[in-house]
Formats: C-alpha cells, sequence, structure tokens
C-alpha cells in the first residue's frame, strides 16, 4: 500500500506535502493533477477528492485531503518521522496548530488572492481584479507582520522559536514561495520589510535541501516565464508609443 | 490553574469552546471579551491572544487561540473527555482535521462575509456591502452543498457518519447558527434546500442540549433585534410614501 499523492507543485500546499515526504523518506507515488488543464475537475480525481483540489492522499484504502490534516496524518501513520515536524509534546503541539488554523484566513487568503489577481488569473481562465489584488496585499503585509513580531520573536530560527522546522514552518514557507511569480520589485516591496521573515525562508530552505530547490524548480522556471512575458508587453508599450524623431 | 476562556457568544468560535466547555464537565471561568466595544483590540486582551481575537484561552500560564487548536488541546488536556469528541483512532483523526481545515475558507469564510455584509457590520462601524454579500453567498451555498453530499452522505447523524457528534460537528453547527441574525425568509433560503443539513443542525441541537439553548441564547436576542429594526425601518418606508388617498 504504496502512498500516493495527488499534486500539482505549482499548488504551494502540494509542495508542502511532497516536500515532508521527500524529506522524512516517505516512499511514495507523486501522481500530477495538472491545474492549468483544470484535470482537478476531472470526474477520476473527484473519486479521489470530492472538494475537486489537490493536494490529496490515497494511502490504501485510505483518502484524505487538505494539506494541513494530510501533514499530520503523515507525521502519525509513518513510523521514524523526528519529532520536530508535529511534536507529540501537548502545548508545542497545540501552537503548532494554532499557527495553522490561523494560516488559514491570513497568510494563505492574502497571498493567493494576490498572486492570483496580479499574476495568474489569466493562466486558469479568469480575469485580474486589481480591487481584490489591493485588498488581499493588506491582508498578506498584516500577516507577514503578525509572524515577524510574534512567531519570529522568540529564540530559534523557526516559528514559535523551534530550533528545527515543523510542519508550521513547511506549510507557511511553501505559502510565501509563490511570491517568487511576481514581479522582482513587487516582491522585494512586499517582503524586505519583514527582515526575520526573509531570514526565516533562508533557514526553512537550508534545511529543506535539496528538496527545497527540487520541489520549486516549477515556480522559478514560471518566475522567468512570467518575466519575459512582462518585458515583452513593456517592449510593445514603448514601440507603440509615437516617436519624438 | 482553572482555565479561562475569554470569548464573546455573539462569535461562533468562542460559542464552540464555550460549549464544548460545558457539555464535557470543564470547571472554566468565562471572561467577556465584548466585540462590539471592541475589547479584543485592548492592551489587556492584546496579552492573551496578539492576533487580538476571540476566543483565547489561559490554562496556568499556557495561552492559546484558534478555536480549532484549542478545541483539540482540550480534547487532550482534560482527562475523560469522551472519544467521539475527537477520536484517537488515526483515520477517524485525520477526517476530522480534514473538516475542520476545509471549514475556514469555506463554510466560515461565505457565513460570516455573508452575515456582516447583510446585517452585522454597522453594529461594528462598517458599512454594508451587497456585492462582497453575494459573492459570500455563493461560498455558504457551495459550501453547505458539499456538507449535504459529502460529509452528510453517510449512515448516523453526524459528520462523517458519526453516531456522536465531534468537534467538527460543534465548530460547523455554531458557524451556521449565526445565519439566526439574518431575515427569515433569507435565512430559509439558504438552509431549506439542504435537507440533511437542516437535520443535522436539529440534532446537534439536541445532543447538546441544554448547553446549546444557553450558548445561543444571545443569538436568538439579536435575531429579535435585528428584526424589529427591519420591521420599523420597513414602517418607515411605507410611512414615507405618498398617500393614495
Amino acid at each position: 500500500m504504496r502512498l500516493k499523492v495527488y499534486a500539482d507543485r505549482m499548488s504551494q500546499p502540494s509542495r508542502a506535502v511532497l516536500s515532508f515526504c521527500r524529506l522524512n523518506g516517505i516512499d511514495f507515488e507523486e501522481i500530477k493533477v495538472d491545474i492549468s488543464k483544470r484535470q482537478q475537475l476531472s470526474p477520476e480525481f473527484k473519486e479521489i477528492n470530492p472538494m475537486q483540489k489537490v493536494p490529496a492522499i490515497l494511502h490504501g484504502s485510505f483518502k484524505l485531503f487538505e494539506s494541513h490534516a494530510i501533514l499530520v496524518y503523515l507525521a502519525s501513520a509513518f513510523p521514524g518521522i523526528a519529532d520536530h515536524w508535529y511534536p507529540t509534546d501537548l502545548f508545542r503541539r497545540a501552537k503548532i496548530n494554532s499557527v495553522l488554523d490561523w494560516h488559514h484566513s491570513n497568510l494563505r487568503h492574502g497571498a493567493v488572492t494576490y498572486v492570483v489577481n496580479t499574476v495568474l488569473a489569466p493562466a486558469v481562465g479568469l480575469r485580474l481584479n486589481p480591487k481584490a489584488a489591493a485588498e488581499a496585499d493588506k491582508v498578506l503585509s498584516s500577516s507577514l507582520s503578525k509572524i515577524e513580531d510574534f512567531w519570529l520573536n522568540e529564540d530559534g530560527p523557526f516559528l514559535l522559536g523551534g530550533s528545527q522546522p515543523s510542519i508550521a514552518d513547511l506549510s507557511l514557507v511553501c505559502e510565501i514561495m509563490q511570491l517568487e511569480v511576481l514581479d522582482e520589485k513587487d516582491r522585494s516591496r512586499i517582503l524586505t520589510p519583514y527582515k526575520k521573515v526573509v531570514q526565516w525562508i533562508e533557514d526553512t530552505r537550508t534545511a529543506m535541501n535539496p528538496h527545497f530547490a527540487e520541489m520549486h524548480n516549477i515556480l522559478y522556471k514560471a518566475k522567468r516565464k512570467f518575466q519575459e512575458q512582462r518585458s515583452r508587453e513593456a517592449g510593445a508599450r514603448t514601440e507603440s508609443r509615437p516617436s519624438k524623431m
């Protein structure tokens, strides 16, 4: 009963689940569900996840979706997972659950709404929505500020003062990494004010390598693609200007 | 080290946490943080929850916020909590976590955005936003449809086919109960298509009594207040019409 992970690496919770499996030597099969081709809406995938979203897992006959629930399940179901990922200590575990629950309506809501409405929407057949992006920008900045001032406000490089990463670090850093597809100036505007957040991303990257690079290659490629597109559009705008000569 | 629960019964996650304590005979002190008076923004409460939201708990020196994390903590920290609330079985627990995680961006997002933008906004100094309400209406209906067709699609009156309620039933039913403050016709329009959902609310109410009634009294009072307000406004509109006589 080899674990099957249904995922698209362009999806940040997919990257978190895949990374967790790689980091912990879990034997699994990665099954790509291509969001850009709307494969998550196929009848076959609906059998795996009736909510038609990635990631989802199939472990024997057991099906599960929602990335946090999956990470918690994997940390408990597979033997030998290091305790720092999801500590058995009641109090540390409760704090990690608190971060994960907070994530949904804050960092995740802000980041995904901002990125979709500034860059990704056309790729999935939607329109960019500048007003939604402006609102999401505020949620995103407020969330980063909360991480900076509260959850990174203890000794130790990871959330809640951890000396090693937990599933909360994994989930939240994979979320923030989607900002890679933004225009570099915009990404820098958003992240640079938060020095501890920037350092924490670096520390998580280091702790997760070589798997971090492998999982995020798709984002770096997308970044180059969107950057080239922006350059072409800027070029076209320049050429269409009336010449001063 | 008596448990302190910081809550406002007008907040649905507050009601879920308070109900859990009552249902399980946990000895606790309820400390009201009045949202209508913005007490959640006070420096004193920021010491308890830096995110300035209710509910939050203080158990000895241990502070925790986010209602799902609190419910999971209470189910584990207090002795003698019946297993059905948060089963120790790995697979059942994983499914309950999946429901709780799904809740954030679906039922909760839809219900709270709809109720705030059709009724509650003026009470907390905000404007009603009909466009946001229309979008939230779709998320809410889609969420109720998913509960009806998927999570209530097994034998047993509770989510995931449970014969007794879990913390997921508690959290989601407390969420839906906020629809009480809507105009009765509107509430009926939203809920009536979902027969299993309506029956599940009744079953949860029965399983939770007498605590369900106690916890939701504040909502029934608010319902009457908003209904009277709507009647007065309708009356004022009728009176201001030019007379046909």
